[in-house]
């Protein structure tokens, strides 16, 4: 089975609500920027590459339909401006927006306001296909590299949250390393940590290892460091909402502790994504402003309460990872670097390992 | 308030539906060994020092009523035996049911079935006043330890699971801490995690603060290293399931977890436990067996499924700390000591700092 979580042909485009995930496989349509927005903040979708091709795709389908009528550029900015402020935390939607923008500003130097329209989408299309090889080559570039320093048939690895099929538009980043070490008959298990408050490995992680039949088990976040000791854990491997120029990391809150953990047990720590999640123009990961959500994410469950009720609750959505515990590298569809050797390869200067 | 997880008289005992909190507050009459076992195992009563007491008091209550006939030391052993077998990880109750079982043989030959019967009540009801009386102690030694290594007014501490009067006779042990540096109007504030899978900490930790006036943050597990490092962390105070010889700790999962990050933040790390929770009988952590539960607990919450179906589990309650990363001291009715020195000063050849 092929987890589809992004159903898209011209004009109509529907995602698989993960709000419902793992009970009820719904999907819902979306037929404007605005429905992309709420589905985006609503966190129906989820996941940096996933978040920014909803996005996009939902201004395709509007110009599809004449959107922006004789002024396209005017609406393609104001409706980017507004995607971009669902989820500030991922730079994808950021990164998308400007290219983007940039493409359209070109493009009305020549063309009209039908033919802007058709080379937007086409833009956009691409851009989905593109995510989805250049996951294909994250999941092969990194589990070579996981392999190379492993005598052992198989390996065993950690991983956090969502980074799969849900996350992305089709096969994952660090779980797309996951599936190709699966699909190479070299893993021996993959540990998904629950990812509290929001269950993205119990719900989301789960139901794509359980349809695919990757040997999987799942734990809480906070016997991540037990299982590092007892599980022979060969790699932790996790996915990334912001790599800045240093690689220091944004990701889901929980990652910098795992990447702690892991080198209290001396166990590589990667760190698996796109050069699109790669945000250069950030020096360090101090810059990196973090999303703080609802205290209800916490204290209940599906609308059930779960926690005693006035406690006050702190909700960062991410953590950022400091370069020094990335340990194994930064896993890219170019190839596996070194934080240190990061800004030097995304700008072309250094081959990949 | 004063909370009050259990309600004795001679030959009645009750216990605060833990499993019901924070939600609604049911008290459920204890009127058997057996009832006792039964509420052990489901957790309606948890926490090492509460299930030591709730089960001698169960035997309490049936000795009271006649139970045994003319043979109460069989009747003690086999009530004492059952009710050990009901969590096997926490000493407390095995050290009780080990000692309670001397002072009963000794009785047997000086006195008759029903003088024995008064004597092991006695004994009992005596346990349950010196639980309290050395929590008050553990909260002010630990609260004064913690203070006099800061030049700050108050300090910020970081706690996991329940170890308050919910866990305990009343008072706490880690929790006692927090509730001695409150009372002394010298903590900022204590961050609880939420403690999967059984939250704990969200339900019970939290559910005392509010109680008390404490000003307490709920954060998940996964939150515990960030939060070490934005807030300002003084000290993470923990309890324990057991102590062995040189200091490692068996305690709730995730336990290591925060020890290893409070090490990587140059943050003290404490364990409070009554000298009962210590058992000197075993030299190292390793030689400490840990509970493996249901993988219901991490795959529903309250009988509603939160993870996808299939998905396989792994759900160890404890994990075991090496003394090493005990960093601030084990606190203890008696004092608090270094890993190193708990041996000594538990065998009476120390004095407390």
């Amino acid at each position: 089975m092929t987890l589809e979580a992004i159903r898209y042909r011209s004009g109509s485009l529907q995602i698989l609500n993960q709000l419902l995930l793992p009970h009820q496989t719904v999907y819902e349509d979306i037929r404007s920027v605005q429905g992309a927005y709420e589905a985006i903040k609503s966190m129906k979708v989820r996941g940096a590459p996933a978040i920014a091709i909803v996005g996009c795709l939902s201004l395709a389908v509007e110009l599809r339909a004449g959107a922006g009528g004789d002024d396209p550029v005017t609406f393609i900015r104001e409706s980017l401006c507004h995607l971009t402020s669902a989820r500030p935390t991922a730079v994808n939607m950021g990164r998308a927006a400007r290219e983007l923008m940039e493409f359209a500003e070109n493009e009305s130097m020549e063309k009209n306001s039908e033919q802007l329209r058709e080379s937007v989408i086409s833009w956009i299309e691409d851009m989905l296909e593109r995510d989805v090889n250049d996951n294909r080559k994250i999941g092969n570039y990194g589990a070579q590299h996981i392999l190379s320093g492993v005598p052992r048939d198989s390996v065993t690895v950690l991983t956090h949250c969502n980074t799969g099929s849900l996350a992305t538009a089709g096969y994952g980043t660090a779980l797309g390393v996951v599936r190709s070490l699966h699909g190479l008959g070299r893993l021996k298990r993959v540990y998904c940590t629950e990812t509290r408050p929001y269950n993205q490995g119990s719900r989301l992680t789960a139901y794509e290892a359980v349809a695919e039949g990757i040997p999987a088990t799942l734990i809480t976040d906070s016997m991540a460091a037990l299982t590092m000791r007892e599980m022979d854990i060969t790699a932790v491997v996790v996915g990334a909402d912001r790599v800045v120029a240093n690689g220091d990391t944004a990701n889901k809150v929980g990652t910098y502790q795992l990447a702690i953990a892991a080198k209290h047990h001396g166990i590589p720590f990667y760190v698996a994504a796109p050069s699109t999640s790669c945000d250069l123009s950030l020096e360090s990961g101090r810059d990196i402003i973090i999303e703080v959500r609802p205290p209800e994410e916490l204290t209940s469950i599906n609308g059930v309460p779960i926690a005693a009720p006035g406690i006050e609750v702190w909700n960062p959505a991410f953590d950022v990872t400091p370069h020094q515990l990335i340990t194994g590298g930064i896993i890219t569809e170019l190839g596996v670097f070194l934080p240190s050797e990061l800004q030097a390869a995304l700008t072309g200067r250094l081959t990949a390992l």
